[in-house]
């Protein structure tokens, strides 16, 4: 008969552990990284106001929807998309079996370091040089080779593996939200495999939360042997006016909670703003050019104009990383970036 | 001290309580319509298998991936697909505001229900149909539409509504999945939004866990109203090879459980099938013509052949609905569907 009546001091017990529970919760400071001020003040209001049962601003677990940007927004995108410089190093490792690159543009401006001639060739370019890197073959076979390049390639800057490069403060927000109940997700222009390849390990954001630009793809049975081929041709550009096309059509949930850093988020941050009941919207202001990089309304990447004329009319939160980031990455910044 | 000694009473107690709980759990019989035969067999050894901790079959929490077809796998699909009699209401209904329609095939032979016409008019004409049905509006007005014909219309059969029109052992497949750490997906030729209208409330599914056909949409920024307008094209149809390339794309980790009812579901169990450790792959074999239907190789609708064929090769399970389903639908059968 214990189990339906246990002795008094095992109510005690039992009791006293209950209580101790949110008291051991609280004492763990879940945004170690995140110095007093603003953002940490926005974000932690936020969540605690739609945690708090019975009040008006309470949203359901299954309803807290946050996604995040990738690139300046979780890691860093400077000197230029850490993808890019992956399309790059996979030009040279693949030179070998493209004899033709020697002569061919824009292949050939990347094999002989040629800046000129790379942004002479601009986006045309470089979607022939993301096309000969991340197609043609399986998703599986392109998932391997991203990894063998995360695995090894360092940060020209930095010398740090890219997997490095990420924010410590957006790791422990990412942690913090999850631990309110979030479901978490990056919806970046970033190719989705290849964000794939790192996100869970780095992020713990499984490939399912993993929203990105895609590629038309091609289920292959070859007697029996089956593969998912990469085709050279965009399914889904998925920056701009794509975040909320993909999200409405992945996700099927408006998000409560969203942080960018960049004009290609802008829509992305509209489209959570302009849902009922209370939102979160956020950007990263690149403002610290010792420990990162300072850049916004002329940067040629993650270019932020519009975005923060509308962040700073709506009173959206943007994070000053010079001031309100303790650290910047997970490793001390000995390094200056610039 | 309590906290750090508990008295042994106490001890004692908590030992209790933690051997009460898998005696529990073992207490409530998950799947009580589906008879004591080989399927059910197949389920239970195959979860079994895949969650006890330190086999060789063990699958962790994140990588149990479920995915099942919509149509005739988790609701019925005769006379016709239900999404199909939801277009034909919908031009039904927006008749008035379509006076052109009264001359103007299909939709001539829908409103004056011209089945010969209908069937002349083809897959062409019901991708008339269904465009004029399902885009030109917002993602938006578009569920209210599918969820305000859900809570009227009736099975034409049955007299009851669509959503009761779900199998009550897949309902309780879903719920034991679930409650053993799987994540259930529907992959279907449905449209995606359509299915959202009723999966998290009748399957327990939520939105992101909806994979379907989609058309493409567009972003609109009206003077600051925002929505996501449905265009007349279709982005993606996930029906056959469509349904791996969407979960590849969509997912980006391969299910270790499939289930299907027909030939379109057959790559999604073929993909499902050629992964690496265990593996479940389950066909729903519609053989009850007297509490549903009775249909397979030879049906224009849910066509069964190869898929039985492959399954029967390679020892799938093929669920046979007359003898292994104690009941079909939430409701007591006492229609004749025939």
């Amino acid at each position: 008969m214990k189990l339906l009546s246990p002795s008094p001091s095992a109510w005690r017990w039992i009791f006293s552990l209950l209580l101790a529970v949110p008291l051991l919760a609280a004492a763990a400071e879940p945004l170690p990284n995140w110095k007093d001020g603003p953002s940490k003040k926005a974000i932690e209001s936020f969540v605690s106001a739609v945690t708090t049962e019975g009040t008006k601003d309470y949203v359901p677990p299954a309803e807290r929807i946050a996604v995040f940007d990738n690139d300046g927004t979780l890691w860093s995108e400077q000197p230029m998309y850490f993808q890019v410089l992956f399309s790059y190093a996979e030009v040279h490792r693949l030179a070998p079996q493209h004899p033709e690159w020697k002569e061919q543009q824009p292949f050939k401006a990347v094999l002989e370091g040629d800046h000129e001639a790379l942004a002479a060739a601009g986006m045309d370019g470089l979607m022939k040089i993301v096309g000969a890197t991340h197609t043609g073959i399986s998703t599986e076979a392109f998932t391997a080779n991203a990894e063998a390049w995360l695995a090894k390639a360092v940060h020209p800057k930095s010398q740090k593996p890219f997997t490095e490069m990420v924010y410590q403060p957006m790791l422990e927000l990412l942690a913090y939200l999850r631990a309110n109940g979030f479901k978490t997700y990056i919806v970046s222009g970033g190719e989705v495999a290849f964000m794939r390849a790192f996100a869970e390990e780095v992020y713990g954001i499984p490939p399912e939360q993993v929203i990105g630009t895609t590629f038309v793809s091609q289920f292959q049975n070859q007697d029996g042997k089956l593969s998912i081929l990469r085709m050279p041709k965009l399914a889904h550009n998925d920056d701009g006016p794509g975040k909320p096309e993909s999200i409405d059509a992945i996700i099927g949930r408006r998000p409560i909670f969203a942080f960018g850093n960049s004009d290609g988020d802008l829509q992305m941050l509209q489209w959570t703003a302009a849902g009922s009941g209370k939102r979160f919207m956020g950007l990263v202001h690149h403002t610290d050019a010792k420990r990162e990089w300072a850049y916004d309304r002329d940067s040629k990447i993650g270019k932020l104009d519009k975005a923060l004329d509308e962040a700073n009319a709506k009173g959206w939160t943007v994070v000053d990383m010079a001031t309100e980031w303790a650290q910047v990455f997970p490793f001390a910044s000995a390094t200056n970036m610039q």
